[in-house]
């Protein structure tokens, strides 16, 4: 695995150098683990004109979890007191290198510690180095979706076995905590994100946040999850009724809301553009009258970060590759009334592979509870 | 409660005022919370130079749980779109006001949003509010207290139906869950961080993350929670041992921890210096030959973050005030073997009042589980 992530560093290594910079330091978290391996909380890695460097608060072998190691092949810094800022540390090193101009990630950096970069190391030119990694993690090897491929079977096996348990007279909230616990049982190293059940009028919301509702006879219930396997981030939600017979209101919209997120699986091939794998999935939506109760996006990249590149939007631009792993997920809410999500993690592969590879399989049918 | 978040904004203000900036922007998400009531997470708060204005992402009318909901009588701007920058909206709506200083948080801001604010209003100077906010938050008031009184009780609670359920055999990861479960059936918001178990050899490591280590006799086992009740987040950590009789090793540690636990809590009087309080504890596991085994802090305040000022470090400044509430977390954590982690939160109080009012009661005996 080691050269997978020296793999990775030069990459970057080269687009640094091409744009002018002989030197970055990266500190998005999960960009910090894309290219190292993994490092505690905090750490920053540099690529320096010798040699790269992981700079870390505190020592990566104190954590015994071991879901998270930086390579072997990977020098460490680790700072005396916790209380010392790894990026200020990993600029004196570059500065002491011999580097001219260093590439740091504007959008992950406070302009109090950018102006601390620059005072500790004055005549080192502090460049932007961008999204340039996050556009690096875009399109995944056969190891990060086998990682998604696990993480998408623990989120099933959750949740098939909550179906299975009495849902009427239980909290939102205690669901959710059931469904977290099972996402460890099933080896999850945590939930990939914070788990949404909704019951009622609850339902259907989008990152809704438990409440001490109770599950009632009639109610749609939706429930989003996730798990997080070795850093990858699988994300399901489905739409389920209780008891035994759906209102028609209720048959109508779960079809309605099944039809956009089918329409937008079935979209996603190398080389659609972004929006309209969206407007595949919105428009379905938009015909029936739900236009404006929509959000802005119905779907977007999973990987080390729960919501990462591409954005299936409206306004998204760019296409998308093979081997890029998002989610399909359009909802629709009716205040008062509640709602329907259908959401699924997919791997984008082109038809003659047999198209989009689904990795999260429960099924889809409006199950009555 | 409307007029305590006016309150709180006037006096920010003024010190704008003072600082030379007739506009300031908050974007720090608990700062924000401090000063509004309570924002949907991405808000910004803008105190400018006619009204104030908390710029949302989506509107916190959506959010049902209701545990964070902003002042009434506070004018709202929701964004069209979610993919919009709030920061960015309400540095526009500075400008318009006529603004021509507008004061932002650079240590919460990234570089890339700071220039973006700079574009859409070129002729407003930026200033730094540096962490104003934050020393403003340090002295709570009655309200906040009782909230983080109840967030106390309700830890207590949670760790008190732990310790009469059987421990051995059970993984760290499963006692974690149960007791952030707990914590959620005894009416938290949501655990205030992470719950942190540690068996045997993991035990007294701070901010240990939970593994799959099961319960042996004989073991230490160290658990630190929190409760989040409207914002305010408790902390306590206690070490057990399981079985019938500890060993004398164990009993030494446990009782040279507790003594530095309790010299700190002992001198947490206002106008004590935060680093002769730390002294006061670390002096005694120092002089027990742990020194170089010690963290930086052995207390830090606590509110609506977790980990807020003042710190009780050996490089701390300033001193103490009444109605303080702070942490006396020393431990020590011998490799190998495991450790000993006593935790509590309290609140400075003057000796005519009885002192240091202790909010986690939990017994600090050692226990044999």
């Amino acid at each position: 695995m080691t050269e997978v992530y020296a793999a990775r560093r030069s990459l970057l290594r080269e687009r640094c150098a091409a744009a002018g910079s002989d030197a970055a330091l990266v500190s998005g978290g999960a960009n910090v683990r894309y290219l190292s391996g993994g490092a505690p909380a905090g750490a920053v890695l540099l690529l320096g004109p010798r040699q790269d460097l992981l700079v870390c608060p505190t020592d990566p072998a104190a954590d015994v979890t071991g879901t998270s190691r930086p390579a072997d092949d990977l020098p460490l810094l680790v700072l005396p007191s916790p209380e010392g800022d790894p990026a200020v540390a990993g600029a004196e090193r570059a500065a002491e290198a011999g580097a001219r101009a260093l590439a740091v990630e504007e959008h992950h950096l406070t302009v109090a510690r950018h102006r601390a970069l620059g005072s500790v190391a004055p005549r080192l030119r502090l460049d932007d180095l961008g999204p340039a990694v996050e556009q690096q993690r875009v399109v995944k090897d056969d190891e990060e979706i086998s990682c998604l491929r696990i993480a998408a079977e623990i989120a099933d096996q959750a949740l098939g076995e909550l179906l299975e348990s009495i849902l009427v007279g239980r909290t939102e909230r205690h669901l959710a905590l059931e469904l977290e616990r099972r996402l460890i049982d099933h080896g999850a190293d945590a939930p990939a994100f914070a788990t949404s059940v909704g019951a009622g009028p609850h339902s259907g919301r989008s990152g809704h946040v438990p409440t001490d509702r109770r599950v009632e006879e009639g109610d749609f219930l939706s429930v989003c999850l996730g798990a997080c396997y070795r850093g990858y981030r699988s994300e399901i939600a489905r739409t389920f009724v209780i008891g035994s017979s759906p209102a028609d209101w209720q048959i109508e919209l779960y079809e309605l809301v099944f039809a956009a997120q089918r329409a937008g699986r079935e979209a996603l091939l190398p080389g659609a553009a972004c929006r309209d794998v969206d407007r595949a999935a919105r428009v379905v939506l938009e015909s029936a009258g739900h236009g404006e109760r929509l959000g802005p996006v119905t779907g977007h990249g999973v990987g080390l970060e729960n919501d990462e590149d591409p954005r299936l939007a409206p306004s998204a631009m760019g296409k998308l590759d093979a081997c890029v792993p998002v989610t399909v997920d359009p909802g629709v809410h009716l205040p008062g009334r509640g709602g329907v999500r259908i959401d699924d993690t997919l791997v984008v592969r082109p038809e003659a592979d047999g198209g989009p590879e689904l990795l999260t399989i429960t099924t889809k049918e409006l199950l009555a509870l």
